[in-house]
């Protein structure tokens, strides 16, 4: 039977989660809530039930789970509520502002004994499914390092995304997603985080990032957010023992050259601008391979669906409070690292 | 009157200095020396007149000017010989392993009144001139950020450019150049540099690097040479306050795309991959100018044509002791921040 669900907070990302709700084969939208009577009232004219208060929400037996989309301070109080209600909860991203609201969120699923998770839902992104394919398998090897871009040109949206006291600023918006999917890629226990943070069009929040983060083998992660970079650079680029991928942009395919024989010794110096180069001349096909992986499939319902069989007992949630623990936890630090402008130990 | 040139060291660089002087307005190839006994006879075997000793080329009155392509370690002592005969000289870069090194070599120009310079040659490089030209005419607004990469996918040549001893790895190797011409790129000091080196095909030497460069007022700039990269991240990234400039390679215009108008108030968030987004939304050619700027001439005599005017007292020399100082000093910052695994402070 289809869990009844109702968005708390009816902006860009409450809209978007009613609109997967109508189309879901696991959830039903029994209705929204919105702090704002324009809001509501907007639901109401697209046929959409509207609450008049949290209360009504949580009082009403029939809700199974709400879905939290407001600014994220408020995340935690309003989550908690929910939580206390015997309602199971998913809370957008980031879901707190601190580890330890986070805890807080934490342990009142706990003693409630409700599922609680947050909308990761950028781990059903293309680009990332691919690097997560040539990991896994192994295609090109061992990973050396990978780098995680996403570069906009509009500055910070001119709502609390621009403001502190909301939890805005680049690292907490884009960078928990892009954090997010960087730990799904290896299991290896991080060493360090270095970071540093721009502020070119606003000076309250960061609004661009570059998050080194290295891993305990000597592995390593790139996670950059720019919003004044009116030329994006490649959304991935994954540098592994046997071959190099990249993506140029997520609705393109990865392209892969594959190394098939090292053979280094007879190699002629290239003139390259004004000089000559032995170390980067070109390869060709005879010691590589060059060629493209297609985009994988994904169904971004598969989290709705993960979290009904994951309330049923059936499934383990995929977004466990461990996770987004330790992607918080790794925010703070690279926080940190920025304010004191040295590398900050991890874990 | 052309000055008389001999190539010192008749290896792969030494090989295209002969080359560029037989074609040059200002130099004579007088000839070359070097240590091996089968390079001197491939040289005569080309028609080039070689040497028996370095004795008989700083004893021969003829010879106005030298250059010096040899191993990196004994750059020093062959140019001081050099300077100390009553020659000019000119050194193949890195020019010392050490700043204390080249000290010595600066003393000794001082104390013979002879020129001696390093042989910065990419400073001609196109790709390089491009970005030059930009923020001379400040086309694209104010530098924030230069992003200068060089990827290969052949590890270190096998040679003496793996070895400690003979100062080789990429930071001395590329690096030199890559950071000479971030230095020429603005004239602002430097308060930090950061930087973590790579040991994936080498252990003696690092076969590839990531340096940060961060300037007083917060611009930066990022040099990485990586040698096993078998994808090329793009050659120069250039991030500008009212614009954004890429260079794919070399070989290509610089694509460039503009600000016209920041109008950023009315973004509709756009579907990407797995979720929406505003802040990524991307622009369109109402509020952007996208177009290419042509590859600059250059010209690499224009080096030895400078040199011998400089030689005599008709131009200042282009690469001067304290730049070059100036970067062997960052070099040795950079060696300390991996080291420390910290970023360093500089001037």
């Amino acid at each position: 039977m289809k869990k009844n669900l109702v968005v708390i907070g009816y902006g860009g990302m409450g809209g978007w989660h009613t609109q997967k709700a109508l189309d879901s084969d696991v959830v039903n939208l029994k209705g929204i809530y919105d702090i704002k009577k324009e809001r509501r009232e907007l639901a109401r004219s697209r046929g959409i039930f509207a609450y008049e208060t949290y209360e009504d929400v949580l009082n009403d037996p029939e809700v199974d789970l709400v879905t939290v989309a407001i600014p994220n301070d408020q995340h935690p109080a309003v989550v908690i509520r929910a939580l206390e209600a015997g309602k199971n909860a998913i809370c957008e991203k980031p879901v707190a502002i601190t580890s330890a609201e986070l805890q807080t969120m934490i342990d009142a699923a706990n003693r409630s004994g409700k599922l609680f998770t947050v909308h990761q839902n950028r781990r059903w992104d293309v680009d990332f499914l691919a690097m997560k394919h040539l990991l896994t398998t192994g295609e090109i090897g061992e990973l050396i390092r990978v780098e995680s871009r996403i570069h906009g040109s509009r500055g910070i949206p001119s709502d609390w995304r621009g403001k502190k006291a909301y939890g805005g600023g680049m690292l907490y918006d884009w960078g928990v997603h892009l954090i997010d999917q960087i730990l799904q890629l290896t299991d290896e226990k991080i060493a360090y985080v270095y970071c540093t943070l721009e502020n070119i069009t606003n000076d309250e929040v960061d609004d661009g990032f570059r998050l080194e983060i290295v891993f305990e083998s000597g592995k390593s992660a790139l996670v950059e957010v720019g919003t004044l970079n009116f030329i994006a650079m490649p959304r991935f680029y994954l540098k592994c023992r046997q071959g190099t991928a990249l993506i140029p942009d997520w609705r393109e395919n990865t392209k892969i050259v594959k190394c098939k024989y090292w053979h280094e010794s007879d190699v002629l110096p290239v003139e390259t601008a004004a000089g000559l180069t032995k170390t980067m001349a070109p390869r060709d096909d005879v010691t590589t391979d060059t060629y493209e992986f297609e985009r994988p499939k994904s169904d971004v319902h598969d989290f709705y669906r993960n979290v009904c069989r994951a309330i049923d007992g059936k499934e383990t949630q995929l977004v466990t409070h461990a996770q987004v623990m330790r992607v918080l936890r790794l925010i703070e630090a690279a926080f940190k690292s920025a304010e004191l402008g040295q590398r900050v130990r991890f874990e």
